[in-house]
C-alpha cells in the first residue's frame, strides 16, 4: 500500500493507546508503515507529530493522549489542540486528535472503554483518508462518534 | 463561470449540510467547480480547507460543521475557529466557516432548519464573493444573519 | 497625499459603519484613496483586511464590526481579534479593529452613537498614523477613549 | 553602546508611562538609541513593536500598555498579550510586554505607582538584557516583580 | 555525547529550578553541552527557548517557571504555553514545559519539592528524548507523572 503512518503516544496517558491504534492499522492496511514516538505528555504531541510528517515522511499522523482530570489539564489540553491545529496547518498534513478526557467516564474501565475505541476507530479514519476517502464521504452528516455512541442523522 | 469554491464537511454533523450548499452553488452559479472532502469532525475542517484552496486551486472554501451540546464541543469548536482563521490567513482565500451549533435550536427539527438555511445562504455569499461583490456591498450594515431572522439596520 | 486606506465592513453589523469612517478619511486626507469590501461576518474581516494591505496594496486598513449579544457572538468576535493580530504581524502593516459591542448599549440609538463616533475617530487615527504621526503622540497616556468619554489622564 | 530600544505606547493609557522607562533608559544606557512610536490602543502594540524591531532595526522592545477596567478590556489585553508573543517568535527577539491592569489599584494614585515602577523596572531589564545578561542571571529564582513587592526566594 | 541542551529560567520564579535541572543532565548525560539564560518573566521564555535553538543551536529545550496565584498569573501562563507551542513548531525541536503554578501546593515547602522533582525529572526526559527514546517508549501509557505521584496504568 506504501502509506505511511505517525503515531505520537504519551507517558503521561493511563492507557497504552497506540496498541489499538496499531491494531486498527494492521488490520486495515497491512502494508502501511508505522513510524512511533513516546513523549512525556499532550503539550509535547504537536511538535512530535509535525516532526514524524515533516522527518519521517509520513502521510498523516496520530496524537494519542489523556488528559487528567483537573482544569490545569484541560487548559494544557487546549493548549494541545491549537498547537496541533497549527502543525497541520504548517505540513499541509491531517493530525487525527486522539483526546480521551478523564471526565468522560467515571471509572478506570470506562475510560479504557473510550481509549480502546476511539483509538481504534481513528486510525481506520487516518487508513481510510490516505487510501478509502469515499468511506468518510459515505458517512457525512451521519452523527458519527468514536468512543460515545453515535449521534445519528437528522432527515431531512 | 469558472469558479471552484470547496466544501469540506464531517462524519460528526448530524445533517448532510453540504446537499444545501451544493443546491445554492448550483442554482446561483451553474459552472462553478465544486471540490468535496468528508473529515472526521470540526477540527479536521481548517486544514482539509486549506488544502482545498491550495491543493485543489479552489477559490474559496465552505466549512460545514455541527459542533455538539458538551463544554468540551464548544472548545472543539473555538479551536476549529481558530484554525481557519490562519488556514485564510495563510492562503490569502476566504473560508466561510457554516457552524451549526447544538445549543442553537431545541429539536432536531430546527437544527436542521437552521443547518438548511445556513448552508444555503453561505454558498451564496460565497458565490457571491467571487463573482458578485457588490451584492454584499448592498447588504453591508444591514444586520444579515444565516439561519436566524435578521436583526435589521439601525438608520442613522 | 497619496496613502491608501481600506475599510472592510460587514452585512452582520447593524450600522452602515463605513460611511462614518469614509466621511473623516474625506474631511482629514481628500486625496486618501479608499478601497472597499463587504465580508458577511466579524470572522470574515481578518483575511479580507489582509488582502486589501497586500492585494490592494493599502498602506493600513479598518476593520468594522459589530458583534451580537450572545455568548458565541463574543467568542466570534475573540477569534477574529486574534485573527486580525495575526494579520497584522504577516503583514508588518497596522489593522484597526472598530468593533462596536451589542452591550456597550442598551439602545438601538446608543449602539448607533457609539459605532458612528467609534468610525470616524479610528478612521482619524488611520489617517493620523499615515501621515501625522505626531497627533498621536501627543495624545500619550492620556486616557482616550473612541465612543466613549476619554478616561483621562492620571498626573505624575 | 550602540544598543537601540524600541518604546511602543498608547493613547488609550492613563500614564505617560514611556517617561519613565526613558528614565531609565538614559540612566543605565546614556548612549542607547530610543525608537518611540504611539498607537491608539493594546492592540496595536504587536505590530508596532514588531516594526520598531524589523524597519526601525530595534534590539528590543517595550510594549507600554494600560488596559482598562471591563471584562472587555482584560480579553483585549489577552489577544493584545497573544500577538506579543507572536511577534517576538517571527522577531526573534524579546518584547517586554509592560501592562498595568486597572485592576491592580483601587486608586489612581496606586495605577500611576504601579505604572512608574513597571515601566522603570523593565526599561532596567531591557538593557540588561542586551548589555549585561548577568544581571538577571544572578535574579534567577528570586520571586523578582516589577510593580509589586517581591515575592522572594524559598530556600531549597 | 555532544548533545545540546538550553534551560531558560526566570526572575520571577521562587525556585532556582534550573539548580535541579543541571544536576540532572551532569548525572544523567556528563558530556552535554548546557547554555543557560534568564529572562525577567515567563512571557519571555517562549523567545528565549526558540533562541537557543535557533542561534545556540540546542537541540532541546527546557522553559522553567512558576507562574504566580492570581487569575491573571495563570492567563500569562496559558500565553506563555501557547508561546512554546509556537516556538516549537516553528523551530521543529521540542521544548519541555516545566512550569510549577503556584496553587500546585499550600506551603512554600510544597512548592519546592514539587520544583525540585518536576525541574530534575523533565531534564531526564529531555536527556531521554535526545539519546535514548526507548527509555519513553518503555514508559507509554503508564500514567507518568513529574511533581505529583504517578497516575498508574490502566491495564487493558
Amino acid at each position: 500500500m506504501g502509506i505511511r503512518i505517525g503515531i505520537a503516544d504519551t507517558m503521561f496517558a493511563r492507557v497504552d493507546m497506540k496498541k489499538y491504534a496499531i491494531g486498527a492499522i494492521r488490520e486495515l492496511a497491512p502494508d502501511a508503515q508505522i513510524e512511533l514516538v513516546t513523549v512525556p505528555g499532550i503539550k509535547d504531541l504537536p511538535v512530535a507529530c509535525k516532526k514524524l510528517l515533516e522527518e519521517k515522511h509520513c502521510d498523516i499522523a496520530l496524537a494519542l493522549g489523556m488528559p487528567g482530570a483537573e482544569p490545569i489539564d484541560s487548559q494544557c489540553a487546549h493548549e494541545a489542540s491549537l498547537g496541533i491545529q497549527q502543525a497541520m496547518l504548517m505540513s499541509n498534513k491531517h493530525i487525527l486528535e486522539v483526546f480521551v478526557h478523564a471526565f468522560e467516564a467515571k471509572t478506570d474501565r470506562g475510560l479504557l472503554a473510550i481509549a480502546k475505541t476511539r483509538s481504534y476507530k481513528h486510525a481506520q479514519n487516518a487508513v481510510w483518508m490516505l487510501s478509502k476517502p469515499e468511506e468518510l464521504a459515505k458517512q457525512a452528516g451521519k452523527g458519527i462518534r468514536q468512543g460515545h455512541p453515535d449521534a445519528g442523522e437528522i432527515n431531512g
